[in-house]
């Protein structure tokens, strides 16, 4: 469908002006310029010719097939311009006008009414407020960006493999421009808007498909439909197309800005995260670095593993670069006692290891250094290598001999990732960067850049891997979700699908409470049972270590206790457990966002996870490898893997539980808000959840 | 002394040479071209002129005074060349000579040779392994920066308040290409190369008095003596002028790499960082990041508050900033309703709050973009504001009239800081530079910068400050410190300095025990007494939780485990102490770094040292305020502060423990290696040692 968008075969254009500067213009003047082969049809009923085109006073009017009708009205006149383009039967439409839900609530009733004249007349409808579309290769350009008029109206990007599709108009111009700057072709660009019809996850999908683009890079807000969207990453991932995706609201003010900004709701900025990178799409923090990787990208193969190779001039900057190597995750191999014997008898006090500094004779002989850079390709293997050479780019009598000796190095490791940090004239960056070398002015974000390109190249596998080992579990059949209130219920749940839970019993009096803390044996663990008391610790219903002889005078202190502080709560007894002792205490939490879906959260527990915030968040379902993945994820997992003289967890039963709890997360979603498990226990074999609380969703 | 490194009235060139691109030719082409008005004397016993300049067979032989020699012969001459230098009493010689302690063993022992002739000679010594120093305003340029050929010749920068001390040449001329590139002004650079007797310590003495200097930009490897670099960076600090740092080694990798690339000792990174920012030093990860700010400090003023004020033509971009502004530590307050009334008046749906979106319209309008900046500086009153125009510097028909309104609007408000992040061709954004706003091409990059800035404007007044309520110790007149190698000996030692320290009297028998456990009445905690034995967990030493019943049966089940596992430790008894519950428990610790000096960690105790390195450090010693500034440092505060329905801990004791053992440190540091206090219980009312271990420094 959204060919139509990109190479339609005829369109019109709904208020186009014979100004070619306004939004109504410029969709006739840009298509013309860049040689668009369909019909356009200016619809105008106030002239008879726009822009040297025969006008029309309406859509319908026109007595053509139109296989796209862009809408440049004022919002007033949107809905009778809609009536016209489902007259006319015009399978899609561009809304350009804004003022609709982003601007108020008449505005979005005003949304609704222009997408029912849509949807009765069979037309989809990508806007309102929406930057509009282009392809470069058909030449149709329905956007009225003013940045092609740069430089005198030559402020056209370059053919490419590069395609952009932003929710908001002025971000993906703003990426429009800085490509155009770094010398990045472009092929598609597409910015939704308010999405009232088209989303992102349609024009993912389509661009997945398109054999035009090789990277996507995406600026996304809000979603409606994680489902659609993962759909639509997974097909870009099918077809081995990197997803650059940049998502303002890390923080609670940027995500309150994202909120006010769009008429989408504000999905939890984590579980946005982990959905991403489920599907194998990246995320960039912020907007060079977006545009560093795309450069990368569409011009560099990707990594065959995380690791680098560090060539220097400069002692200091080789450890600066390593520095950002190991922030970044990357490995730095050492150099094979090989390659550092050669360089050594080239510069004896050379620092050869990795990073590799070839010292100052290296700066003023451009021969000596470029042996350097060859040994590091030839004997160290490094997938990616990055040469800083300072201000080389500056010093006629040294540039072009330098640059020569590079080339031929390029040539002959095709193969190999290779990034130059330095300093020279726009001219000669670009010289290096048609010689196919990654260029970079700052050697950090040289280093940077491999490290966010070696995740990349991780993205497709490891997506793919997720549901590799997922649990078979059997149809969930246990008592209704909707009643798993209290601690019984979800504890008989987590029973059913396969997770270890402490035993317990409900005992409804003072005496049942000491025959069965004297069956145990030991201390135990009394809890009051209610569904009215979802959080038993603070409501005080918790008391811990009881010995068995005082079972019966705590079962009743604690009744006592809950009762004057809850008189309106309903008990249905306590809960006798025994005392649980040793392991490590982690928390596993289940929660489903409306518009997300169900994820899954793993974390040390306690304190780790409400002050440190040290968790893993992971889409459900997913199976035990990545649930392992996820574990070893966590900041605090050496707590798990033995530190500090402790034994090591059992990793094993403590994967098996997520992965199940994941799968039935997944499944029943739409009955579910959370769950927590605080705290599940594990020790060196096995693991045991002491605690559980669901909340079911509340019905809409 | 350094007067003469940049002002000399005369100086010699020592190998200087006919080639002006010869190191030995550079000082004197370099100097003749910049217009020193000294005297020069070219020293070359094979040449009678040096481009244009009688040449002198040596040193000694010119018969006039000298200020200052520049050493430019191969290591192997350089002894004779120094003593030659000596002959003629020059007070300071600059050696350019590479192949001193940086290459091998024999370098080093050649580099105090070399260092012996001089201090005999009374000669200072910069270098050797220097690339020299230069300042603009004499004209006198002892370098052999190839940087200055630049654009056939014309590679200078411009004159200005910066200067620069590196101890790597490569970084200080890279620095300076940067620093070019960005049309900042220098006045004076320096790089000290070994450092064998002239050090960086000594350069930011100088610069901090050097009346051409404001903002002093520092790169720095390693440190032989904190306390001369912290006193160099308190003169900076006293005379207001910000010291920017670059240093590497925050990762084991960069740690490896310097310590290959410098003779100095590589001192932990943390340390180096503590001290830094106890002298109002501020730190920087990235070239680019050293040069942003660099550009702020030389050309704006600093910052009355942490806050900021962003403008946006894009809501999705206003978000990142803020993501970017919250990251960073900055305060986003909100727009006074009038402020927001005024722009809802003028966009009707734009988001007022802050960060503001201007929306759409204000992309093509200059004067309503204007009118947004105007209001959010007039009613926000924002100390700095950054506005993102994404690519209106391309827009021909826009940006003259952009310029100018915004121009307006920095004169009215000469005491904010705007930084602007434009898309724009480089002629346009150095207009912009030059009218006095910050110019950035991404807006992230902008926010970081003002953040910075930020962390700039208050280093100083804390530097000042942490020192303001030190506590008075008494001199300490305890046991001798080399010889507390066990707890009790530890605790002595605490309880002399005035830290709490939990009750515990030594036993030497089973009877003793039962008598002292049963004087405390509850449970106690039994430890081994050994200066063997300073890990007594790890050792088997320690019960806890003892009943008075069993200490007797105990006592000597201790003391047998031990014996059998350590049968060759002394064991001077067993520590009875009452067992502590409840509390916060922290770490306190201290370490003596041979060159920098004594620190003070503190975190929160267990695991989250181990595993989080949640810590903060400060030099020793400080005051109370400073250690509540410590303990609110920590990612873990929370836990202190009343997290999870806790009692808030008692901080004020805890600050004077830390302050009392800053003060105690730094007075015995030259006896001491490390001091652990771990756990150290806060409770809500008052705090408590629980266990001390104190290293003393082992003799040389």
């Amino acid at each position: 469908m959204l060919e139509r968008l990109f190479r339609p075969r005829s369109a019109a254009i709904v208020g186009a002006s014979t100004d070619p500067c306004k939004p109504g213009g410029m969709p006739v003047h840009y298509s013309k310029l860049r040689g668009y082969t369909g019909l356009l049809y200016p619809v105008n009923p106030g002239a008879s010719e726009v822009q040297g085109l025969r006008a029309w006073p309406s859509v319908s009017a026109i007595g053509e097939p139109v296989d796209c009708a862009v809408i440049a009205v004022p919002a007033a006149q949107s809905i009778a311009a809609m009536q016209d383009v489902a007259l006319a039967r015009v399978p899609l439409a561009v809304v350009f006008s804004a003022g609709f839900a982003e601007l108020s609530e008449e505005g979005r009733v005003l949304q609704e009414q222009m997408l029912r004249v849509a949807r009765e007349g069979g037309v989809r409808v990508l806007g309102p407020n929406s930057m509009g579309a282009f392809d470069l290769a058909s030449g149709f350009v329905a956007t009225f960006s003013s940045s092609f008029e740069h430089h005198g109206g030559s402020g056209w990007p370059t053919k490419g493999p590069v395609s952009v599709a932003s929710q908001s108009g002025a971000v993906g111009v703003d990426i429009l421009v800085r490509l155009r700057e770094r010398s990045i072709g472009l092929a598609k660009w597409v910015a939704t808007g308010n999405q009232c019809d088209v989303d992102l996850a349609d024009c993912i999908e389509f661009l997945a498909a398109d054999a035009d683009t090789r990277v996507l890079v995406v600026y996304v807000e809000g979603c409606r439909d994680g489902g659609r969207l993962a759909q639509a990453l997974a097909a870009a991932a099918a077809a081995d197309k990197p997803v650059l995706v940049l998502k303002a609201g890390t923080s609670e003010a940027g995500a309150n800005a994202v909120a006010s900004h769009t008429a989408s709701l504000a999905a939890s900025d984590e579980l946005f995260g982990a959905l991403l990178a489920r599907h194998g799409a990246v995320r960039m923090r912020a907007l060079n670095e977006l545009i560093d990787l795309t450069a990368a990208c569409s011009r560099a193969q990707r990594l065959a593993a995380p690791s680098i190779g560090l060539v220097s001039i400069s002692g200091g900057v080789a450890a600066l670069m390593a520095d950002e190597a190991a922030g970044g995750g990357l490995e730095i191999p050492p150099m094979p006692a090989h390659g550092e014997r050669r360089m050594r008898e080239l510069v004896s006090f050379a620092a050869t290891r990795n990073p590799i500094d070839a010292g100052a004779p290296a700066m003023a002989d451009m021969a000596l250094l470029a042996r350097f850079v060859e040994i590091a390709l030839e004997d160290g293997g490094y997938p990616a290598l990055v040469c800083f050479l300072s201000h080389l780019g500056y010093v006629d009598r040294f540039f072009d001999e330098l640059r020569s000796r590079l080339v031929r190095l390029r040539c002959r490791f095709p193969d190999r990732v290779i990034a130059l940090a330095i300093l020279a004239p726009r001219e000669r960056s670009a010289l290096l960067e048609q010689d196919g070398f990654l260029v970079f002015d700052d050697p950090a974000r040289a280093v940077a850049c491999v490290a966010a390109l070696a995740h990349v190249s991780a993205a497709r596998p490891h997506a793919d891997r997720c549901l590799d080992d997922v649990p078979a579990l059997a149809p969930y059949s246990g008592p209704p979700i909707a009643m798993a209130t209290d601690e019984a219920a979800a504890r008989a749940v987590l029973e059913i699908i396969g997770i270890p839970v402490v035993s317990a019993r409900l005992v409804t009096s003072a005496a049942q409470a000491a025959d069965e803390a004297a069956r145990i044996g030991g201390a135990v663990a009394l809890k009051v049972a209610s569904p009215d008391l979802p959080h038993k610790t603070e409501s005080g219903g918790v008391m811990l270590g009881v010995a068995a002889a005082s079972a019966a005078q705590c079962f009743d202190a604690l009744i006592a206790r809950v009762r004057s502080a809850h008189p309106a709560a309903n008990i249905s007894g306590v809960l006798v457990s025994p005392m649980v002792t040793g392991g490590v205490e982690t928390f596993i939490g289940v929660k489903v966002d409306p518009a997300l879906g169900a994820f899954v959260a793993f974390g040390i527990g306690g304190v780790f996870v409400e002050v440190y915030r040290d968790l893993a968040w992971r889409p459900a379902p997913f199976g035990r490898s990545e649930a392992l993945a996820m574990i070893r994820e966590i900041r605090g997992f050496p707590l798990l893997d033995g530190a500090r003289g402790r034994e090591r967890a059992d990793l094993g039963a403590l994967a098996e539980a997520l992965s199940r709890l994941s799968v039935f997360a997944a499944r029943h979603a739409a009955e579910l808000e959370s769950i927590d498990i605080n705290p599940f226990v594990v020790h060196a074999r096995g693991a045991l959840a002491l605690d559980a609380l669901i909340v079911p969703r509340a019905p809409d």
